[in-house]
């Protein structure tokens, strides 16, 4: 293993970025985005995908300087075209709108369109709920998962992920695959050769497999059965032909075998308690505290924190890559 | 097993809630919403729940005579104080403000406040959906479920409903507990005298329990684990606190172990595909049919389906209930 600072994985991030011919707002998003996965301890959303990132746009599947524009097709509504580019620069443009409507509007949509999308969607929430917002967020990807009953790869790993703000402390934040595991999760497991358990995925059979290769090859299947199905449908909705972006399917077909990074769309929701609640909101949030403390008192464990624990510790004591993950980072550099 | 008409459970179901002394806005809203459920052969939640709804009434825990009132906090949000009514009327009175609201800000949401609930919330999604707009809602209920590493009761059942516009034909429409079976679903096992299988729940020890009545006495389990869990939370959050209304623990409280009909409040979302697509929303929906198509074609079924089915049956055939059910309900004329 290799220990670094992450200023020091700031800089290799920058450098590669720059080196492929990303335009430095795109150097700096990208860049933010895999350091928080990685300073978080989420290595699968971590500088992992810079790999990912490079790969995309050898293959021509991003743009490199993309600049984003903003419509706002209604009051409570705000629209980011990507253009293309990774999504990091649309988000951007279009948050401090999102949060402006939120409070004027109650509640408040961004759609984030025709946009690179590998990022966490944690790392989005917690910038919408630093601003005192509840958020949603939900996004497809490319056609990995087959629907409950079904045999064949249709839906993406469709990712939901929701914030809620929490005076003085780490916000409650969750953010799951609507699949049993995230997609990365299974790719880090081939990249290493191990087997995943049963259950996972199916095979081009449609047969359970254990073999991670045969599963990326196959499909996902989703979590909790019908349930997570639905789910996953609900995202494959209203992030795609409800804001007019492409739906897991179509990105499949956009991306024309080169494995890159999915291309589609991403909807955001942001609601303002304040406006809800008025002057009664400290009440109100305050039996929401309540609420985590019976979780935690029992023992159980609210999503985020082994994310926020290691977060403290990376600050301070930086992170440990695989020395061949170094390598290939390093490789890009050439 | 009885056979009646449609037609006949109406005059049945209006004529018991008359008799308790319901106001007719509620006699009429809460019939429609147990004839519906009875109708698409959600048995859980049909002209059975009449029972529940008059040992509600006969606890002093809804009010009989209740008149919703309306207000409007922020341009895309509505809030409707049910004041300790059942929630179909205040339901009613917030309909058409929701709608106009998504229609003219792009999304706007409704709380429903202080309402005794007990209806299936897909009744509620199809009403708004028929107004060509994408629905969300989500209610917490008392406090049944355990989160998931948690051995006591913290949440409700919790549903989350979603519904997408067809054109030409029934809706998208889902509707579950984030529960492993909804709670109705084990109080028939109970009422049957039948075991539920392991994994709906823990006794008040916190062990894995087959026996209805130990599980319905101490905590029914998430779907999927910890997501399931999370979206629990999700609920409780954004359908409690953040519109000034009861946490299900809350509402268990409330209940003073009467075992009524829980009291809280209710979250819906409409969003308007026409104001984020444009002129361009005929060929983006069209792509969501693709994806219905998609699902279908290998084999796999769209969640209401089977709802829809019973509903062209019934609406031909009528229903059967079963004997010892006609008689409790007719019982209550007495």
């Amino acid at each position: 293993m290799t220990r670094l600072s992450l200023e020091e994985l700031r800089e290799l991030s920058e450098a590669i970025l720059r080196r492929h011919g990303f335009s430095e707002p795109h150097v700096q998003g990208v860049t933010e985005t895999v350091l928080a996965g990685e300073r978080d301890g989420c290595t699968s959303h971590g500088v992992w995908r810079l790999l990912g990132c490079i790969h995309t746009a050898r293959a021509g599947k991003v743009s490199l300087d993309a600049v984003p524009e903003l419509s706002e097709p209604a009051p409570a509504l705000v629209r980011v075209d990507a253009k293309g580019g990774f999504s990091q620069c649309a988000f951007d443009l279009g948050l401090p709108k999102l949060v402006e409507k939120a409070r004027s509007q109650g509640i408040a949509a961004m759609a984030v369109n025709h946009c690179v999308h590998f990022s966490a969607l944690w790392v989005e929430i917690e910038q919408i709920v630093a601003h005192g917002l509840v958020a949603l967020a939900v996004t497809p990807a490319q056609a990995y998962v087959a629907p409950a009953g079904g045999t064949r790869p249709l839906f993406g790993t469709n990712p939901i992920a929701f914030g809620w703000p929490r005076a003085g402390q780490n916000p409650y934040v969750f953010d799951f695959a609507t699949t049993v595991v995230a997609r990365g999760e299974i790719q880090l497991h081939e990249r290493e050769g191990k087997s995943i358990p049963l259950g996972w995925g199916i095979d081009v059979q449609g047969n359970p497999s254990t073999d991670a290769s045969a599963v990326l090859d196959g499909a996902m299947l989703t979590f909790g059965g019908h349930k997570g199905s639905a789910l996953a449908t609900m995202v494959e909705l209203i992030a795609g032909p409800l804001i007019g972006d492409l739906t897991s399917a179509e990105s499949t077909v956009f991306d024309e075998g080169t494995k890159s990074s999915p291309y589609h769309g991403e909807l955001l929701i942001a609601i303002d308690p304040a406006r809800f609640l008025g002057a009664e909101a400290p009440q109100h949030l305050a039996r929401a505290e309540t609420l985590f403390e019976s979780i935690v008192d029992m023992g159980a464990r609210l999503p985020s924190q082994r994310r926020f624990t290691a977060r403290e510790r990376s600050l301070k004591e930086g992170v440990e890559i695989s020395d061949s993950l170094y390598a290939d980072l390093r490789a890009l550099l050439e």
